[in-house]
C-alpha cells in the first residue's frame, strides 16, 4: 500500500514526526503506524463517543499480532482532571506498560491533552499517537505537543510540552460531529489565515458559500485542504518555537480574550465561537491602534457572519473578564499579552495593552448595533 | 564577589546548566542565582530538617528585594507521592506563579525529586533551582533532570526528565548529617569510579582511611572532591545521553538489583547500601562470566568493607526479588538490563542476563561466608 507523503513536524533529537491527513483509512491504521510491532503492547484511549474509531484501530493492530488494550476515558471535559489522570496511570500500571509501549488516543481534544500528558509522565514519558476525531483537534489541539489538565483555577494550568510520535487524522470522523462543532474548528483555520497564511484566508473566502453547508461530503476535497493546509502551519511554528518562548505566541491570536470569555460563561460558548470573540475584539484593538485597515477587519468580521458566529456576547460587568485575563499562562510580570494582528497574514505581539484598550474591546463586543 | 568556576552540564536550547559545589556560601546565595530578580517571584520548598537552609537562601534573596515565599513539605519519602504533589502545585497557584517564576528546591532527593515533578507540569513548566543538602543528591540525585514521584508499583514511575536551571551544593550542610547518610552517598561515588572513572576509584582507595570516618571538617578538600568529581562524571553523561536511551544506562549499575533489595526490604536498608549490594552482586555475575578479574572484585569488596556497607542479606527466597527486577523501568520487552562491569572504570550495558545468574548473584548475597 502506498501511503500519501505526509507533513513532518521537524524536531531535533529524533522527536520529527508525520501527520496524515485521510480519508477513510481508519481501517488501514496499521500501515501509517509504522513504529508498532509485535514487541509492543498499545493501549487505545477513547471517550464514549469515539468508540468506535478505537475498535476499529484495535482491529487492525490486532490482527497485525499486536497486543491491544482499550480503556475508556469518562466523557467530557471533566476527566481532564487531576483524578482521571492519576486513574488512568493505575490502568497503566495495571497492563504493565514498559518504556517502549505505546498510548493512542482517539477523539477531540479532551482525549489528545489528558492521554499525551498521562505519556508524559508515565515512566518518565513514553510515545503515544494522536488520532484526532473533531476538526478542532485535527487543525490543531493535536499537533505541537502542548498536553493538560485543568485546575480549578483555569484550563490546561497542569501539563506538559511532549511531542506524539504521529498525528493521523481522517476526515470521515467529522461527519458525524454536530455542525456547531465542525464550525468551532473553522474558527482555528481562519486564524491561521489571519495570523500567517494570506492564500489560506483567500481560499475560505473564495468557497464559503460551500464551506458554511458544514458538510463534508459536499466537498471531502476542500475539507482535506483546510485541515492540511492548517496542519502545515502550526508545524512550521511548533518547529521553530517549541516551548512557546516568542513566534508560537502568534497562535494564541483571538484566544486571551477568548479564553477569558469561554472561563467567565463557564463553557457556554465553545471554544470556536470564543476564539471568534476573541479575534473580533483583538481585531478592533488593531483597527484602533490605526495598525490595520478597516477593510481587513471586515473580510475577517464577514467570514465569521458568513458561518453565524455569535459576534457579541450580553451586555455586563467587564471585571471578571480582566480578571481572568491576568491569570492566563501567558501573562508575564503582570503584563497582558496580546496577539494584534497588521493586515490580513500578518500578526504582532504586544505586552503594553492598556486597560483601556481591554475595556475598549470587551465594549465592542456587548454593542449589538456594532460589528 | 568571584565566583569559583562552576561544573557546566551542557545542553541545547539554552538550558545549559552550572553546578556550583561550594563550602559556606548559603548565605551568598544571591551571588550565585543570577537568573533571579526583582521582576520574578521565587519559592523555596524544604522539609522540616532543611527549614534552616532554607531561611538562609530565602534571606539572602529577600534582602535583593525579591518576593520570596517559602513552603514546608511533609517529612520523608512519603511526600513523593499524588497527593502531596496535588497540594504543592495548588499551593503555586496559590502564590500566583507565574512561567517566569522560580522554584528552588532546599534538600535531599526527596525534595529535589517531586519539586522537579511540579516544576515540569506547572503552567506546562517552570525553572527550578536544586539546593541538596545530602551527599546522595549532591553527588547524584539533583543532576541530571530526572524528577519523578512514587507509585504503589514503585518508586519513581511518575515523572519526568527536566533539567533544573542551576545545582547549589554547599559541603557544609552535610556536617550534620548523620553518618549512615554520608556513607549512602559514598556508594554512588564509587560508583563513578567502576562505571567510568580510574583515577576517581584510585583516589577514594588512597584515602579510604580518612573517607571512612565520615567526617567533612576532618577533609572539607576531600569531601569537596568527591562532590565535584561525581558531579563531573554525571554531567559528562547526561550530556551525551538526556533522556537514557543508552549510555546514560550505566548510571544504573548496581542499581536493578539494588532496586530490588531496597523495595523488597521496605526501604530498612538506605539507598546506598542497597546500591553497594547491587554492585557487589553485579560485579559478582562479571566474575562468573570472566569479563572482570578476581582481583578488582576485591577492589570493590575491600572499598565497601572498610566502610562498613553491609555486604549480605538474611537467607530468603528469592521470587520476591526477580518479581521486582522485571517491573523496573528499564525492563525492555520483559528482557532485564543490568550494567556488568569490565574491569575497574569501565562497564557492558547487558541484555541477556539469565535467571542463573540472578539466582547466583542473589545467592552470593545471601551467603555470610562468601564475601
Amino acid at each position: 500500500m502506498t501511503l500519501e507523503p505526509p507533513i513532518i513536524v521537524p524536531l531535533d533529537h529524533n522527536r520529527s514526526y508525520p501527520i496524515y491527513v485521510t480519508s477513510n483509512q481508519l481501517s488501514k491504521f496499521n500501515h501509517y503506524a509504522k513504529g508498532i510491532n509485535k514487541e509492543k503492547k498499545v493501549v487505545v484511549l477513547y471517550q464514549p463517543a469515539t468508540h468506535q474509531y478505537a475498535s476499529l484501530i484495535s482491529d487492525t493492530l490486532t490482527q497485525q499480532g499486536v497486543k491491544v488494550f482499550q480503556h475508556e476515558i469518562i466523557e467530557g471535559e471533566q476527566a481532564k482532571s487531576w483524578t482521571v489522570t492519576k486513574t488512568l496511570l493505575d490502568q497503566l500500571f495495571e497492563f504493565n506498560l514498559e518504556r517502549q509501549d505505546i498510548l493512542i488516543a482517539v477523539g477531540g481534544g479532551v482525549v489528545g491533552d489528558l492521554v499525551g500528558f498521562v505519556a508524559s509522565i508515565y515512566l518518565r514519558g513514553i510515545s503515544f499517537i494522536q488520532v484526532p476525531t473533531t476538526l478542532l483537534s485535527q487543525v490543531d489541539a493535536a499537533v505541537g505537543g502542548k498536553t493538560g489538565i485543568n485546575h480549578d483555577k483555569g484550563k490546561n494550568l497542569i501539563g506538559s510540552f511532549y511531542q506524539p510520535q504521529m498525528v493521523f487524522s481522517d476526515t470521515n470522523t467529522l461527519k458525524t460531529l454536530p455542525p456547531r462543532e465542525i464550525r468551532s474548528g473553522l474558527a482555528e483555520v481562519i486564524k491561521y489565515g489571519v495570523i500567517m497564511d494570506t492564500p489560506l484566508f483567500e481560499m475560505i473566502e473564495t468557497h464559503i458559500e460551500t464551506i458554511k453547508l458544514l458538510d463534508i461530503d459536499a466537498a471531502p476535497e476542500l475539507w482535506r485542504t483546510l485541515v492540511t493546509t492548517s496542519c502545515q502551519n502550526k508545524a512550521t511554528i511548533v518547529s521553530q518555537d517549541e516551548k512557546e518562548s516568542g513566534l508560537r505566541m502568534n497562535l494564541n491570536f483571538g484566544h486571551t480574550i477568548g479564553h477569558a470569555i469561554e472561563s467567565v460563561y463557564q463553557y457556554e460558548y465553545t471554544h470556536g465561537e470564543c476564539v471568534a470573540l476573541g479575534m473580533k475584539a483583538a481585531m478592533q484593538i488593531s483597527v484602533h491602534r490605526k495598525w490595520i485597515q478597516l477593510s481587513d477587519y471586515n473580510r475577517l468580521l464577514t467570514l465569521l457572519e458568513k458561518l453565524s458566529f455569535p459576534l457579541s456576547i450580553p451586555k455586563q460587568d467587564h471585571s471578571p473578564f480582566l480578571k481572568r485575563m491576568t491569570h492566563d499562562k501567558k501573562v508575564i510580570n503582570g503584563k497582558i499579552r496580546i496577539i494584534l494582528p497588521t493586515k490580513i497574514g500578518s500578526v504582532k505581539r504586544v505586552d503594553d495593552i492598556t486597560p483601556d484598550e481591554l475595556q475598549l474591546a470587551l465594549s465592542t463586543l456587548m454593542d449589538e448595533n456594532t460589528k
